[in-house]
């Protein structure tokens, strides 16, 4: 037995049989057809179905007709993986590049309790409801790439149908850009997560092709300078990892999935975790109207012309606006609190600025600054004694 | 990995798996006697220690000399006592009132995996480096508190000496009171830890005797009430519940004992967590000096001793600044942004208020209201017309 194929068929015929055997020791749990909110040691699923009567979720039951594509299966990934089972997904399908052995889980990462289990196998005996499709290969490669594009265009568990999500938990720019430009080309929306290379922060991030920011909308410097990042690593020297890191990324992920996909509660677009110093910040990025994904510049104009056809509602209104700074290279969008008359009027009197500098407090027109159109008489008084007469009032 | 050397040792790896799994050993991974940082596949400690190298942590080899007790082994103490051990934590002394079996582990919460299986073993598959001593017994009963008391103060890894850390991970009032008379006492340094009913929100706290907030100091009404909390659980109802919840309140707690005991970072005083909007409130609370524990008191009295006799230092004013309001029947301390004669002044001048009210607003003293004790002069204006003045400025 020396041919390649015969020895994958093997490999394949040994990661089954270790599954069966696997489940004869392990599982206990039996099957359950229909999830049940009763009460009883013996359902798993009384505290999931708890949520419906506590007022959280309408239809707990709803998350079986979902699937969710977990790329990558490292830290974040195999986590992710497993809580999305716990919560009893309908079904996962997980993608890694590398076998998933031992020498994968670094740092006793999560599934590591297997020794040599696949994740699967370990997801299996959590529990035997959720189904699961599994392919150990790189993404990048041009064939898988579009073995990967056929799954989660339709690898869903009503055949033929997209995926519902796909979430990317990959440790590198190049895996990153390959889920991007499938999900822009698919319409398919995805969330990112990524821990840093000294393992204290991390973060998620909602990305709908068209509304929010693709990863090619603001691209890291090392992928906009297109520096192959494998030059940037060291022979024997590897990234850092903690399970409390990868556990929270990992469960701030999941928790936006299920409100994704069950409709509680906010979706956040963007969620960093800095683990020194226990701040969770939150932002918001609009596409990139100059992106260098052609898909993505397609979505948008899609996305634009079905919210100029939609009828305006006051909530709508924020969305709506388009602010659009064409003057730094990535055309990243930033949403200032002054008007461009309000920049101009600064810029004007004060002299010997380079280009594109503005000051940073600027005069505000006469006419906007003051209310209904009053007119206000110049001070002589300073701000101090202005301040101290409001405190009077 | 196509090339046939690899699927070769693939092969040969799923083979041996196969016969260890037929043999129903769960356990391959060898004790190590020494953390080391060596980057090979078979070093699961290569991504820990790469803290060090990062600038993270100065001594992460340290973290196998500390004991950590876990009270409670639900949700939130499963997956902390795995992070534990993941990190390769010296030892962990498990407490839990049940059994740790199945019908424990509602909800495919995490190490329902094993299906019978204890959790300590399930622990012990992950990493047999680190030791473990478990308790299953209620901690409120005379015997068994006697028994937790001591093995706190005699139970880490050195003989005879306290554990480093107790977290509690109980899920009712009744023995986290039992776990803050017991750490107060000991003068024990512990964080609390707790989900809501509903599964959405949770928090952590760190209590340092004498010197934070104990669990008595603002006691839940239900405590303070003296209502059995038995009485208000119904049958046939249970606590919702979500392994995401539960793997982001156990990842912040794990990380805040690693930021404790190897010393890096911020340890957070108390960090909330709002999963319906991604929210992680932070607060900190001092000790109330009417603590209806007089264990509580006394470490009061032997830190304010301890803090008057330091040299002070000007990093040091916020905490020795002691405010106490003696109205409110908690004696719940709020630190002010009013002076007393600022409050004074205000309650002058106003009449027919109760008793213990005073307004919301308050006319500040004419000599600091201005600057450098310059006096003004009431004004005619409005104050959108002080505030257009300002912007002119």
């Amino acid at each position: 037995m020396t041919s390649v194929e015969e020895l994958k068929l093997r490999v394949r015929e040994l990661e089954n049989e270790l599954i069966k055997c696997k489940q004869k020791r392990c599982t206990a749990i039996p099957r359950i057809d229909k999830m049940s909110a009763e009460v009883v040691d013996s359902n798993p699923y009384s505290r999931l179905m708890a949520l419906k009567r506590m007022g959280i979720v309408e239809d707990y039951e709803k998350i079986r007709t979902f699937t969710v594509a977990v790329v990558g299966v490292g830290g974040v990934g195999s986590v992710t993986a497993e809580m999305l089972t716990r919560c009893g997904i309908g079904k996962v399908i997980q993608t890694s590049h590398y076998y998933i052995n031992i020498s994968f889980y670094h740092s006793f990462q999560p599934n590591a309790s297997d020794g040599q289990c696949p994740s699967v196998q370990h997801a299996l005996t959590i529990n035997p409801d959720v189904q699961f499709e599994t392919h150990n290969y790189n993404i990048t490669t041009m064939d898988n790439f579009a073995h990967f594009m056929d799954r989660i265009s339709h690898g869903a568990l009503q055949d033929g149908k997209a995926v519902d999500l796909v979430l990317s938990c990959v440790d590198n720019f190049e895996a990153r850009m390959a889920i991007n430009t499938a999900c822009n080309e698919l319409s398919q929306i995805w969330m990112e997560s990524g821990v840093s290379e000294n393992a204290v922060s991390g973060h998620i991030q909602l990305i709908i092709p068209g509304e929010t920011a693709c990863f090619a909308c603001a691209p890291p410097l090392v992928v906009a300078a297109n520096i192959d990042e494998k030059t940037l690593k060291r022979e024997g020297v590897c990234a850092a990892s903690l399970p409390t890191t990868m556990g929270v990324v990992a469960g701030i992920l999941v928790q936006n999935v299920l409100k994704y996909l069950l409709k509680f509660g906010t979706v956040s677009h963007y969620l960093g975790y800095n683990a020194m110093q226990d701040f969770f910040p939150t932002m918001a990025m609009k596409a990139n109207p100059t992106c260098d994904d052609r898909h993505c510049r397609k979505r948008q104009d899609v996305y634009k012309k079905k919210e100029a056809e939609r009828p305006k509602k006051v909530v709508e209104q924020a969305v709506e606006e388009v602010v659009v700074h064409e003057e730094n290279d990535w055309g990243i969008e930033l949403v200032s609190e002054q008007t461009d008359q309000e920049l101009q009027a600064a810029s004007g009197p004060v002299p010997d600025l380079p280009e594109g500098i503005t000051v940073a407090y600027t005069i505000p027109d006469k006419e906007t600054g003051t209310s209904e159109g009053e007119t206000v008489e110049e001070t002589e008084q300073s701000l101090e004694e202005l301040m101290a007469q409001m405190r009077t009032m």
